[in-house]
């Protein structure tokens, strides 16, 4: 038997070619492509692709996959009932990991859930993979209004993924620099190697679970406060700061007392996370469109990067992806529950690659463990222990 | 790097004092006590108790747990109103996966959902633990009325586990001894070591979600025609082969088509399944009971066992715990497609004990990947590819 390693870290779980790491050097690509690169010229729907299916696609490939985004993007009236018979109290996460599972039985992936036969049919996959992808942005953004006592914004088809996505939460003509920075927070968040949602996308896939049951097991992963969810800690510790000429003092006191301050350092990367330059960059282009007026969250922000960079860059520590993203999301009006949300939205597409990956050369997890218990007890009945 | 091994077949993810299995004698032990022993003296709520704490408990311990159980049976209104809204087309397996995820805006794990400190609170754990074995086996008996339009068969809080839980899918007083065989398929499917969904289990717990996120995580995975659902294979294989005298002829045409005889033989025993004697005498007893006069079913399953005993057992397969249970839960009148629920219903003890020894010893999952994909590739603008 192999050495036993706690999280399996460092254990190879699985062959992938969908994305790689490297920690050393600060570099994160989607097949092949640096991450630096798809941010700058495409888009959240090629990326998919991309991710999907392992090449760029051509045009008529891309425009087919958008329309196929864009026709699948309604739910069933009954699922907008069943949200509604949620607690508005519950987090968006529970709240989604319920939604997806739900879809399953609204949109029958029954294929899947007899002997698996079909499950290699690679346009069976493609389908699901669609309906699945832009129906999951619909139900995120239906959740703010539906819990705040108010119909849903119905979804748009003349609109690009990000552009109906801002859409839905405003109900407004989207700002066409917040739809670009939200389509960039799109593809950062898209994918990201095997962490343990991605892995629990591995585990529920090789039973040949369906799709819907795959990702709502992903979804409750990445709801843990270990995984998802960083970037609602950072507008919370910027909403704590408060004032700009509070930050110096609160970094100190949380550095002293070893305390984590949100949204700066990744395990993955010893240099800096290569997500974090592109969305500073975004983050300055949006303060130059409103000519330097920006909210005070967005202020803290930037004294927060600076006093961190003075403090602990020379550690190798720098802002991460998550670091940015919020502070982002907070200028959408996005509520700050709900971007762990966005975070799965964005990551569907990497689930869904690796869903189909799984399924390409499938085996069923079943690994081993290494037993510390009792052995050889007889039973006693209960009125001699 | 360790080697890649597809699966993680044979690699140790965990360190566990839960159960033990050795496939070369045929023996299950929870906890050290052989399967048999249990199974002979000891319930449903006793072996729960047993697995999570790892002791056999005092009568006490034993009356306080059942009480907490008891009281813990129904649920709020709404969780009916949402199962009320699914789709009764719908797998049960969906369902319960939908119906388990949204419990956690029902009764809120919020502690869970934030820094996660009181995870490690032992009580915590426990009442949360009694909450969700309690809750399921009400919402499983819930699903057979609501889909055929019937208002579900409220709990009662003056019988057992297993005695409630077969009073809600009839309306009707419980046969004792089909509440005593109900019982002992519960103890039988409590627990399993590392199979694909307590795995699920013990991912998503070390992300630190709720144990309803985790739960519905190990349902979703359950649901996999690779995992759950063979003693449903089974019962639909008997009513294909419809009467006595098809059995032979059906089971050599399988055998010469290299087809699966579902209920035959189990990956992780070389010999018999320790389960399965356990049933078959049971299903004796039962026969008995009734004077002979048994189900075309069973007359049909006798045959098959009998067949297969003598084509397999010199390749040392035999029939396994799928193969007597679900026969059993058809006299019980339960309907086929959610023998898997049961499966649920009753692996919940297992999953949550497992969920339990994550957060004593946590670390997150993060396992590495062989990458076999592309390297520095660079984009190319959609007119030029």
């Amino acid at each position: 038997m192999s050495e036993y390693l706690p999280g399996l870290a460092g254990v190879p779980a699985t062959k992938s070619n969908i994305s790689a790491i490297d920690g050393e050097k600060g570099l994160l690509a989607y097949r092949g492509y640096p991450l630096e690169e798809l941010a700058a010229n495409s888009s959240f729907e090629e990326v998919t692709l991309l991710l999907l299916d392992g090449e760029l696609p051509t045009a008529n490939e891309l425009k087919d996959f958008d329309e196929q985004l864009r026709s699948n993007r309604a739910v069933k009236y009954n699922i907008r009932e069943l949200m509604k018979s949620l607690p508005i109290t519950g987090h968006p996460m529970e709240m989604l990991q319920t939604a997806v599972a739900s879809l399953g039985m609204f949109y029958p992936a029954s294929e899947c859930l007899t002997d698996g036969a079909s499950c290699e049919d690679l346009q069976y996959v493609h389908n699901m993979t669609v309906k699945i992808i832009a129906r999951m942005a619909t139900i995120v953004a239906m959740w703010k209004h539906i819990r705040n006592g108010y119909d849903p914004i119905p979804p748009r088809d003349d609109l690009t993924y990000a552009e109906n996505f801002l859409y839905m939460w405003t109900g407004k003509e989207p700002d066409p620099l917040l739809a670009r920075i939200l389509d960039v927070c799109l593809i950062l968040h898209a994918e990201h190697t095997i962490n343990a949602s991605t892995f629990a996308v591995l585990v529920t896939a090789s039973t040949l679970a369906s799709p819907y049951s795959v990702i709502a097991s992903a979804i409750g992963t990445l709801s843990g406060p270990l995984h998802g969810g960083a970037n609602q800690k950072v507008v919370e510790m910027l909403h704590e700061i408060g004032e700009p000429e509070n930050v110096e003092a609160y970094i100190d006191a949380r550095l002293a007392n070893k305390e984590v301050i949100w949204g700066m350092g990744h395990r993955e990367y010893k240099t800096k996370d290569p997500r974090a330059p592109i969305l500073q960059s975004l983050m300055m282009d949006l303060m130059e469109a409103r000519g330097g007026k920006m909210s005070k969250l967005f202020e803290v922000a930037q004294v927060v990067e600076e006093v961190c960079e003075d403090r602990l860059a020379n550690k190798g520590v720098y802002a991460n992806v998550d670091f940015y993203s919020g502070v982002l999301y907070s200028e959408m009006g996005i509520p700050t529950d709900q971007f762990t949300t966005i975070f799965a939205v964005a990551r569907s597409a990497g689930w869904l690659a690796h869903w189909r990956e799984q399924l390409s050369d499938n085996r069923i997890f079943r690994p081993t463990q290494v037993y510390t218990g009792e052995s050889n007890r007889s039973y006693i009945p209960i009125d001699k222990r």
